[in-house]
Parts: C-alpha cells; sequence; structure tokens
C-alpha cells in the first residue's frame, strides 16, 4: 500500500458525530524519514500510528518507542516530538482530536452509549499509553488509501465516517477488544422505532386471533394511535397489514410443507378455509391450491 | 458470511452526517427466503441490496428484478413489496433513509461536497434505479457483519459510519464510479487550517531567508496574528519553529549526503556554521559533526 497517498488528506478537520461523543478531528498528518518534526504542544490529543518502520516519540522528558502496526496515544497539551532520523525508516499517521460529549439521538441503545464512552475514559485515563493493533486499524487505512488512488468522486465524502471508525478501532485497542456481554446484546433488541415495534409484534402472533383493539391494548396505544402509526408508516391499514403477514406465510407453508389448506388457513390465522381463498387471491392473483401446485416442494 | 447476523441491527436509525447532505438511516432490515413481505409505503428513499440470489420488486404496477450484488434504489412514497417466494434462495439488505441538506464544515473542501451533492443528484434523478456493486458495498456490509459476530464492546458505535459509507458507495455505484478530475485536486490542497497552512509555508520555504514579518506579507496576516496563532497551536514561537525546521533538514543532509558542515548549514538556512552548530546542539544535544559521525551515510 502506498501510504505517502495520505499526504493529500493532510489537515483534513471534521466532525464525526459518534453515539455518545463527537470527534473533533483537528489534523491528519503523514510523517515519514523524509519529514522535519520538531517540539511543539497544543490543545488536542493526538494518537499516533506506526504504519511501518518503528518511532520514538519525545513526550516531555520521556522516550516512547512505537513500532510497526502500534498506537501511541497521547492527551492534550503535552510537549512531544517525532524523533525523526533520515536513515531509519519509517511512516506513520498522526490524527489531532478532541471529544465532547454529544447530545444523544433517542433511537440510540443507551448500552451501545455507555459502551463507547466506556471505552474513552479507558483511552484517557492515562496521559499516554501504546498499544497493538490488531488489524482492524490498518484496515481502515489502507481503505482510505486505496480510495485516494483510485480518485474515485465521493471518496472525500467517505473519509469522515473512515477516521470515525479508525478512532472507534483504536478505542476497542486501547479496551484490549474486550467483548460484550450476552445480556447487554439482549437488552438492545427493543430500541426499534414505534412503528418497526408494531410491525414486529404483528409478524409475531398474527398466527393467533388479533384485533386493533387487542393489539392496542398490548403495546399501550389508543386503537386511534395504532391506526394512525400503521398508515403513516405503511401507508396500509391494520387489517390489510394482518391479512399480508398471513398470506406471506401460508406461501411459506404452502411451499415447503405438505399440509392442507384447511390446515395452512388455521395455522396462519385465518378465520377460515373460504377467507383463506379470498385473500390469498386478492394479494397473489392465483388461487391457494394454484400456488401450491407451482411452487409446493411436498406435493404428493 | 453469515448475513443473517443483520437481523441484530433491523430498526437501526440514526442520523449520518455526510459532507454536504445529513443521511437520516429510518431503518435497516434484513430479509431472506424465510420472510414475510407486503406491499406498503412511506415517505422515505429505500435501497435494496441483494446479498446473494436474486430477488423480485414490486414497485407500484412493475416488476423489477435485483440480482446478487445489484443495488436498487427506490424514491419515497411508492408503494413497493419484496416478492418473496420460499424455494427461491435470497438475501437482501434493506436501508431506509431521507436526506437533508446540512450545515457546511467551512474546513471542508467546496468541490467535495459539490462532487457529493452531484452523485445525490444522479441517484434521485430517477424513481428507481439498479446498479452494479464493484465490490465496496459488500466489502462494507461483510465488515458490519464481521463486527457484530465477534461481539467486541464499541463495535455498534461503528455502524453509523459504516452505513454512511455504504450510502457512498451506493452513491458512488450509481454515478458509476466516476473518477475525479486532477484539477480538482489540485484545488483542494489549501483547504486545510490556518496553523497548518503557516507551517506549510514555513516548510517548504525555511531554506530562505525568512522573518516573521517576510512571513505575515507572504500570507496577508499581521505580525502579530502569525505569532498569536503559531503559540497557540504548536506552543512555540516563530523562530523556534523555524530553527526546529532548519536543524531537521540539516539531520537529513548529514545523513544522506557528504556535504560539509558549512554547506550544510547554508543549505538550511542558517545565517552562520556557528548559528548552526549552537541550535543543533541545543536541539539535538550532540555537535552536527558528531551527529554526523554515528548517522553519516556518506562518511568518507
Amino acid at each position: 500500500m502506498d501510504y505517502q497517498l495520505l499526504r493529500r488528506i493532510k489537515g483534513f478537520s471534521a466532525r464525526v458525530s459518534l453515539l455518545g461523543v463527537d470527534l473533533h478531528v483537528n489534523n491528519i498528518s503523514y510523517y515519514n524519514q523524509t519529514d522535519v518534526h520538531f517540539f511543539h504542544s497544543h490543545e488536542f490529543s493526538e494518537i499516533i500510528y506506526v504504519l511501518s518502520g518503528e518511532i520514538k516519540v519525545g513526550i516531555g522528558t520521556e522516550i516512547v518507542t512505537v513500532r510497526e502496526h502500534e498506537i501511541l496515544y497521547m492527551g492534550g497539551n503535552i510537549r512531544h516530538k517525532l524523533k525523526i532520523y533520515p536513515d531509519i525508516p519509517v511512516e506513520c499517521l498522526t490524527m489531532s482530536f478532541e471529544l465532547t460529549y454529544a447530545l444523544q439521538d433517542s433511537q440510540i441503545a443507551p448500552q451501545w452509549i455507555r459502551e463507547e464512552q466506556e471505552l474513552v475514559k479507558t483511552l484517557m485515563s492515562s496521559r499516554h499509553g501504546v498499544t497493538e493493533d490488531k488489524g482492524s486499524c490498518i484496515r481502515i487505512i489502507d481503505d482510505i488509501c486505496e480510495g485516494i488512488g483510485e480518485g474515485t468522486v465521493g471518496e472525500y465524502s467517505k473519509l469522515k465516517n473512515h477516521l470515525g471508525n479508525l478512532f472507534i478501532c483504536t478505542l476497542q485497542a486501547f479496551g484490549n477488544n474486550r467483548k460484550r456481554l450476552e445480556e447487554d446484546a439482549a437488552r438492545e433488541v427493543d430500541f426499534v422505532n414505534k412503528a418497526i415495534q408494531i410491525n414486529d409484534y404483528i409478524g409475531k402472533n398474527f398466527t393467533r386471533e388479533l384485533t386493533l383493539q387487542s393489539v392496542a391494548d398490548e403495546l399501550n396505544y389508543s386503537t386511534r394511535q395504532l391506526q394512525r402509526i400503521i398508515k403513516l408508516y405503511y401507508n396500509i391499514s391494520f387489517r390489510e397489514l394482518l391479512i399480508q403477514y398471513r398470506v406471506g406465510y401460508s406461501k411459506v407453508l404452502l411451499g415447503l410443507t405438505p399440509h392442507s389448506l384447511e390446515v395452512v388457513a388455521g395455522t396462519c390465522g385465518f378465520s377460515s378455509l373460504k377467507s383463506f381463498e379470498k385473500y390469498f387471491k386478492l394479494s397473489e392473483g392465483m388461487t391457494p391450491s394454484a400456488f401450491k401446485k407451482i411452487y409446493g416442494k411436498c406435493n404428493s
């Protein structure tokens, strides 16, 4: 990979909203052994990623060695310098940034935000530190270079997102790529918007007898609210939504099982064979038995 | 790749700021041949990505076939339905979204924003259309699945960025992955912030005689402004910055060329050998000749 392509994005700055924090990228720079660097300090935190070779970094009075595919983190306002020697090959990418807490989006599971903020806390718990990239950071940097190299229109639009992910991967690396707990994953499933919640509920229960009233009661809506949300979101009525689920599922059963039409009608929640046949025809343009003849895998 | 993992992000919604537009992702869903889908419409535009197999999609009165690794775009308020048959294997990812024009970040090159907005216009120029993904979309979807599968803490923080890039790659695919013009690339180089611009100017001109006044004049700052920006940004003075460049470059010359100390001093912009030796010692803790003995590649 030609990492020198990264010189083209030097000075890029942008605000990238993550889930719980905003990442303000102040500057991106690429350095190799032909460059000159000097002691300086600034208010921004900085990440230095060693793409190849290794480098010594003066941080205050200390000297820290950062090896290939290692990442150095440094907090703000520390006097620092990349110690570049013309005869020691090195390539590195630096990103200076600030973080601010973001307004939280109500659609985002609080657990995801907490996770992110804990990772941020881990990173910032020391003034500086070095960790190893297990491959996720370098992959993003490769993607950036590939994009720049190909010169496709729109490639710079990806840069912000790539830098956001590069930052998250750095957080993960400093957090030792810790795995999430199973119970956290379970809690997230509820974070979907109202229409999707309603749709999911009907999708899971359409084989039973469902009425507008019973679904509204179950999900704590008035029947009016329920109808309004479904109409607004899917532009169909509650009744149509329910029938579409039933007809849809009947096609699975007709296709994959040897069940009779009566059994299929009952299993799908239709009140009678007659109503099943009527709605199936309306929706699919053919009768259930014609459908079974064409698509059935278990026809005797 | 186990694309069923995408079921875990069903209902995810978030606002992703791109360069010139904000992408409001309303919902993400995964469907395969075991799912039920129904005719509906909503105000959101929608992208359907076929991960494997192929699918027919009812759009109004038309039926459109979308093959593996093809992407269907549909504008808002169109009645549509994925025609799912239990015996025709298919896997697809749908993303419904809205776009709004974003407040523009002054640090972003206008050319990048224009590019993005032109791609958006291309996408939206027809009510619906199909194009082929050359591999960039599927790569992002694979990354998402891999992340979900590994269950690393912080993985959901990447989702927004991934979806932003998935959208850009979709725009690029509909724009036939057009290449950018060389002259556009050249114009962007100026879009760096003030301190970086100053630093760059000094970095390119330190071998000449430079004074605070001459740099300020050249870049249209007052000497006071120039000092303030350098101090604020790098926490060093103009003079120190200049000397660090000169010392830094002298190390390159001492290391890689057979030039005498006098020639090196002159080439780097030092007014005399004496001042070169003084500043070199201060910065590096050794004399230039000692440095040349240790690191010089061309010592006779």
